[in-house]
């Protein structure tokens, strides 16, 4: 493991494939995980992040409070835990104990990052406009950490009903574009 | 090509992996498309699908002015094709032409189906709140197209600066999870 800070203007890379990611929150001591596949980047720099997150998670009244969270992005060697996060609620439930994850604090916020996941993107609510209708809430990430020894994530992306699409080859075309 | 009406509550299965989509906006007997890759499902049914389409693209006017779009998917065979739409400009070139992509009628909206990608999500704006700030339209998915024979599309999924991570092997855990 080799945790180094990403520079904010490549965040967008990590997010843009659309994985699957840990969104992790903290409020009075106790922590919180959820999983989630509905986000999308906003801007490039600071990077902006749009995400629903419903609130039918326990993770909803966490954010709202505390306006912090981590985006923690795992690989599929975290697949069963994933869906674990997914079918156990944070109410009755410490989700770092019971999948065996790691606890780390973060640099500039209070929720903490999961040390298994190989990136970990510190994160501070900047816009609740659209929460009440959508529960979509806008994230501006402030930190961003990258095991910059994983050349070639195997991230999971979900297609629905416990199936994952895991990311496959890396194809590099002439292009303008960011 | 066995191209069939998806019912709608199916369409987030589509989205939720992250794929590049091609977006086709039609006005004034012109039609034009973009690469795209910030967007996010919003809503399971009707599906709400949210947007980033940037100012400085021909078809954020377009979209502006009409609320009708396509949400094409292409897979890894269309790749040149993908980066091409990226890296040229709608107000002095006719992408269809240019790329020999084949334009089809839509069922719901105005925006033309692409014919070589293997799903169409027919879309109409539904909220702007978020377009001064931010570029961010919310599209509803109102018809929805697949090609049945396509069993595991291999997506492409952008990195940034040209690259791309082609959609890799399926697996599926238990889960309760929608």
């Amino acid at each position: 493991m080799a945790r180094r800070s990403l520079p904010l203007s490549k965040v967008y890379g990590l997010l843009e494939p659309g994985p699957v990611v840990l969104v992790t929150t903290a409020r009075n001591g106790r922590q919180n995980i959820m999983a989630m596949s509905w986000h999308t980047m906003m801007e490039f720099e600071p990077p902006l992040v749009g995400c629903v997150i419903s609130n039918r998670n326990h993770s909803f009244g966490l954010l709202k409070a505390t306006r912090e969270c981590v985006i923690n992005l795992p690989t599929v060697e975290l697949a069963e835990v994933v869906v674990g996060c997914g079918n156990t609620s944070g109410i009755s439930v410490d989700k770092f104990d019971r999948f065996g994850l790691t606890s780390k604090p973060a640099s500039c916020v209070g929720a903490p990052l999961i040390a298994e996941c190989y990136a970990n993107l510190e994160c501070r609510v900047v816009d609740t406009r659209m929460v009440a209708k959508y529960c979509f809430f806008v994230l501006e990430v402030v930190k961003a950490w990258v095991d910059t020894s994983v050349k070639a994530p195997r991230t999971i992306h979900h297609l629905g009903m416990g199936q994952f699409m895991v990311a496959g080859e890396k194809i590099k075309l002439k292009s303008k574009m960011k």
